[in-house]
């Protein structure tokens, strides 16, 4: 038996506080990680604050988590003690079905989400399946790597699900702690980056971070300026856009792709999709290999997200830095 | 100079009634067809009834046009006369821009439709750039191919656009003028084929011409019985349907193609289209040399429209027909 000493919150928008839970015997494809460290994604506060009606208490956040391994499953052969690794959404997948399968262990129904139904990385172990551990590349900052895990991934998946070209020419909307890391993927990519931002503060960063330009997304005339000028936008955002506007923005052919899960229905208008043969997608996370793969492209590109530090005794206060919009642009709790 | 014994309406809605124009001296790329024969496609009636406040008066309908060439232009080297051409929904495009010179014609945003500015095929003689007029493949039945050139690419090209496996599972929405070409495009495609059509007396014929089974697009509970079921849906109506539950029918990475113009804007839920990597896109009709594959395809599995015939001189009784919704399933008026 391990006791994991955890934060938890016991009830809707509660303050984390000290909570020991056990894990029991290892499952033969698990390992336990020793957590090192945890990043703080949105979906973090939407889960303690149940928005999305599946969170259940004591409610352990956390799920940019790296660790190193401490102890491995009998059946486990991919890694071993001393591994240092990340976990991100998932920590499980069923392993059998015809998504997973096929590669797409991200879109598996049944996968199991490392805060839904499971303690999180707001803690000192964490258990999770073999397949969800991806090891690090040798080379990797992993002070920094945790927001790869969930925030990362989230916007690398769509450059290789849709075989973006190095010639296309990508919009990344909202900078913030997804769009930074997408800003650094799409340049090092080796596209034309725009970065959408109501943000001034934000368009010298954005810059900085690989953009080569941007356009101001609360300006209406900037946007009609931007007619027909891309393959690809990344919507980071949480809030209702005028989808329409930034469908306009879009090249024939051209995709207005969607991480950031809004709840209000969008209001899209069929005829300029059809007249332009353009798409509107979405997707979530990615799966084991195009992770191992993202970390792997990251390594060699030096991406890191530009991250700020809490000690894990201070989560509270992290969360409160996050929940005022102060995140520049990622945080991540140290153990 | 040609005279050009047409039919026009002179107000929006108004009967149609002959109406003679002047053809000036031939463009250089340009060629003359006399027509054999001209399908009819809802759009006529938008046009004809000004519903996308872009129709010009008089107004000669007709999109769906087959002819043999009679005149052609002093630079025109792909085509000669006597050659039996059809003509759809272009009449010529710009031939210069990025899109066209990436072979997407049909996107270029300044292409000239047939009946758009210009006097369609409910006509003796048609004049069209010789690259929008498609040479017909010497074993096909030129009596039911004019519905091909707009509605059967239509329904084709995203077939070609997406690269869709014949492993794929394909639903077809709507089975009227395009729906009922769907059916038989996916089913020659290798393609699982299902029909969503609320009609009783429609689902024997769908079967009949290549669905492998049918769905009641009007009830709630066989949409929700067919969830996760289908790679590609492609939706021909041009009414508003309840979108998000077409979606929830898509298997993960599934598309909800949209050929039908719906001018309402549709209502789209991000979550189901992010958790399952899901995609709603578009497409108007095809480029030439997607017009010209089709053809090929078409005539080698012996793909034919359901057509019914009227002579010319019956424009009136033949589009009262299509607006009565009593077409089986493709209205084709002959000269």
């Amino acid at each position: 038996m391990t006791t994991v000493q955890a934060f938890a919150a016991t009830e809707p928008g509660g303050r984390l506080s000290p909570f020991e839970y056990e894990l029991g015997p290892i499952g033969d494809h698990d390992v336990d990680l020793a957590v090192e460290s945890c990043g703080i994604c949105h979906s973090d506060l939407s889960m303690l604050n149940n928005d999305w009606g599946m969170t259940s208490y004591p409610f352990v956040p956390g799920h940019e988590i790296i660790g190193t391994i401490r102890t491995v499953g009998g059946q486990v052969t991919n890694l071993r003690e001393g591994d240092r690794v990340g976990v991100g959404w998932h920590s499980g997948y069923c392993m059998s079905c015809q998504t997973c399968m096929s590669g797409d262990h991200n879109l598996c129904t049944t996968a199991e989400g490392v805060i839904v139904g499971h303690h999180g990385g707001f803690a000192d172990v964490v258990r999770a399946q073999a397949a969800s551990a991806i090891k690090l590349p040798e080379n990797m900052n992993a002070a920094t790597a945790g927001p790869l895990l969930c925030g990362g991934i989230t916007v690398f998946n769509p450059l290789v699900q849709y075989d973006v070209s190095p010639t296309a020419s990508v919009g990344v909307i909202g900078i913030g702690g997804l769009g930074h890391m997408a800003i650094k993927f799409a340049n090092a990519w080796g596209c034309h980056v725009t970065a959408f931002t109501s943000s001034d503060s934000k368009k010298q960063e954005a810059i900085e971070m690989g953009a080569h330009e941007t356009v101001n997304s609360r300006n209406g005339d900037a946007l009609a300026t931007a007619a027909m000028r891309f393959d690809l936008l990344i919507s980071t955002v949480n809030v209702p856009l005028d989808w329409n506007a930034y469908i306009g923005t879009l090249k024939p052919k051209g995709r207005l792709h969607i991480v950031g899960a809004t709840l209000e229905p969008m209001d899209i208008g069929a005829m300029p999709i059809i007249m332009g043969q353009r798409a509107i997608s979405g997707s979530p996370v990615g799966s084991p290999a195009t992770i191992a793969t993202m970390l792997a492209f990251a390594a060699r590109h030096g991406i890191e997200p530009k991250t700020e530090h809490f000690p894990m005794a201070k989560a509270n206060e992290a969360l409160d830095h996050l929940r005022g919009g102060k995140a520049r642009y990622r945080v991540v709790l140290d153990q």
